[in-house]
């Protein structure tokens, strides 16, 4: 049988390289890993299991050879992708009648998003949304993506920020757009009523802007979103090497999302907080929800920040979905998984987001502004 | 245009590698991961990273080799095993100055593990213990190894379960010990009063015996411990096959853990809610702390089994360990994670377990039973 001749060859290999290595310590203490079979997973949804079913090994050599060397080359790749992600997300709002309204905030382009009725648990509520791509993609309309998603899951008004991005604009260009924009979000609502987040560099960039509103005194929004958050610039933390190959979308560290991080990171060393939020402060940092995968090459990162969070004494949730890649929630929004990460994702926020005493008056103002009252009834 | 070309010639290579390595679908859809390093944790404690830097990679190939064949084999390999467990418990209970006391609770052998001073906040609180060793390992003394840390750790009473064991005693030899002593527990205080659990095979039969408890129409525990839990007695799993020969302390799958849970489950299909408690009923679980590590073979365990329990509304927190394999907590429990995962435990006990009115009374009317009332203070 082809299948067992396939595993006997692999078995061989890696007895080969055992025998090589023989667990000999190697002088920065580094493990070699041998080879492995990765059957699909098993215990997930029938629809997402369907999907890793006809899903290729990832492609590591075509990742690594597939990195643009110039600016122009970085540009034409980024608009590329981005014309793409911005032609689904039109094509989602629609489906969804969300809608997607540009407009700019103290000179930030922003885009208001807003679902076709707004739950009444969520009036008043806002979610400010950072989009994720490596800080290098989805600006303008493509980083609604996730912005719709929420908006139409949660019944939720978001703001999705298009904030500035390398190689035009390296940071801390984008941490000043964010910080632009919620100045002005504190003066028109209670920050007790605004989630914030993102997912991958969108949690990334949440995390070292909440770092920068706490230094200056700022309000902080009530919960975040911490998508499996691109939390440090550098490659550092187990699965970006245990899951590289493994991970469909990222596939691996080494290439495109390494030049992204170094673009992005240009004036500040890789371990500056600034770009690596994960070494910054997160005393005092609101409630948290983290979500990532066993294939996630950024599980580690996840990790991390749950565990900053909690040494820290927040109240932080993580979950870890079977199966999953980086950020399959949105990649395969129409399974399972991804509803029930929408649905865990809105219980957090209901549970922590302030419901002012307004609410529940202007309700109800709104049901009795009709019936006279006649004068004795206030004796 | 030169970016022409350079996108044609990436195409290319994609297109060629894809033909040649094996993107093509295997039949079951299993990919082939190729072979990496792996160096050690950067984000953990200096002293967890220590002894990291000084592990060798794992060796997969004594993990393979070293299987017992007969009966009086897999005594021997235990028994040896279960000493040196054993005199580690005793030392460190010694140290720790926490009282181990064998006893029987209808018929079933058990330890009465009591800490130095039981802490105000545990007053009448207790922790029933069930030991975890692949449902081969841990018998006698062995199986207090946890109890004496978390008695120690918690400042909790344990009761350590000391239940039968393959190879003489295959399922469900374990359950019916564990539901002979829950009855009498019942007896003796609230169930509100009493959390459950432990590690890997331990946090197994915890979870089998809750389900058979809800069968039974019994009272549950108040808050249980699924340490890394072993939650498929077949092998089901990203991280059974992603972290084979990462896992410092179990290694692989295959081997010695296969056969032990093929000896447990001898009367049941691998299947069985019985033997692989994730296939069962989680509706009206009681709240839940689940803790596991990059490393850990068992992560997909731990994980598959806190999305169930979340899908059936049950409050369960998850923790994930950088850098950790399959109870590292246990095994290197003079590490600051080992420290923070016992206090994340006691907080979400403490969160759970009931506070009786009686305990304040008490703690009361023992402060001021020496104190005169004059007769007009009452009026």
């Amino acid at each position: 049988m082809k299948l067992n001749s396939t595993r006997v060859l692999a078995l061989v290999i890696i007895l080969t390289l055992m025998t090589i290595t023989s667990n000999v310590l190697a002088k920065d203490g580094a493990w070699t890993i041998g080879p492995r079979m990765l059957p699909p997973s098993v215990d997930v949804s029938d629809e997402f299991r369907e999907i890793l079913l006809n899903t290729p090994t990832p492609n590591t050599e075509a990742a690594k050879s597939n990195i643009p060397e110039t600016t122009e080359q970085w540009e034409a790749m980024i608009s590329a992708a981005d014309e793409q992600t911005a032609a689904a997300a039109r094509k989602m709002a629609k489906a969804l009648s969300v809608k997607v309204k540009h407009d700019t905030i103290s000179g930030v382009n922003i885009y208001r998003v807003t679902p076709p009725k707004i739950a009444p648990e969520h009036k008043n509520h806002l979610f400010f949304h950072v989009h994720g791509g490596a800080y290098i993609l989805n600006g303008g309309e493509a980083g609604t993506f996730e912005a719709v998603l929420i908006a139409s899951h949660l019944k939720i008004p978001v703001i999705s920020i298009d904030y500035r991005m390398p190689p035009k604009h390296p940071a801390p260009a984008a941490m000043e757009d964010v910080l632009a924009v919620w100045k002005v979000l504190l003066n028109e609502r209670s920050a007790a009523l605004i989630a914030m987040g993102g997912t991958s560099g969108g949690a990334g960039l949440t995390m070292s802007s909440v770092q920068r509103f706490q230094e200056l005194g700022l309000a902080l929004p009530q919960a975040l979103l911490l998508g499996t958050p691109g939390a440090d610039a550098a490659k550092v933390g187990d699965t970006r090497y245990i899951n590289e190959g493994i991970d469909t979308g990222l596939v691996m560290w080494d290439g495109v999302i390494e030049e992204a991080m170094k673009m992005y990171a240009t004036n500040y060393d890789l371990t500056d907080p600034y770009v690596s939020p994960v070494y910054g402060n997160f005393e005092g940092f609101p409630p948290s929800y983290l979500i990532s995968g066993t294939r996630d090459l950024m599980l580690s990162d996840t990790v991390r920040v749950h565990r900053k969070l909690r040494r820290a004494g927040v109240d932080a949730d993580l979950h870890v979905y079977e199966g999953q890649s980086h950020a399959d929630y949105l990649k395969f929004m129409n399974v399972p998984e991804s509803s029930e990460h929408f649905a865990e994702l809105n219980a957090f926020l209901l549970k922590h987001l302030s419901k002012p005493l307004a609410t529940t008056s202007a309700l109800q103002n709104e049901v009795l502004k009709n019936i006279a009252v006649p004068e004795s009834a206030a004796y």
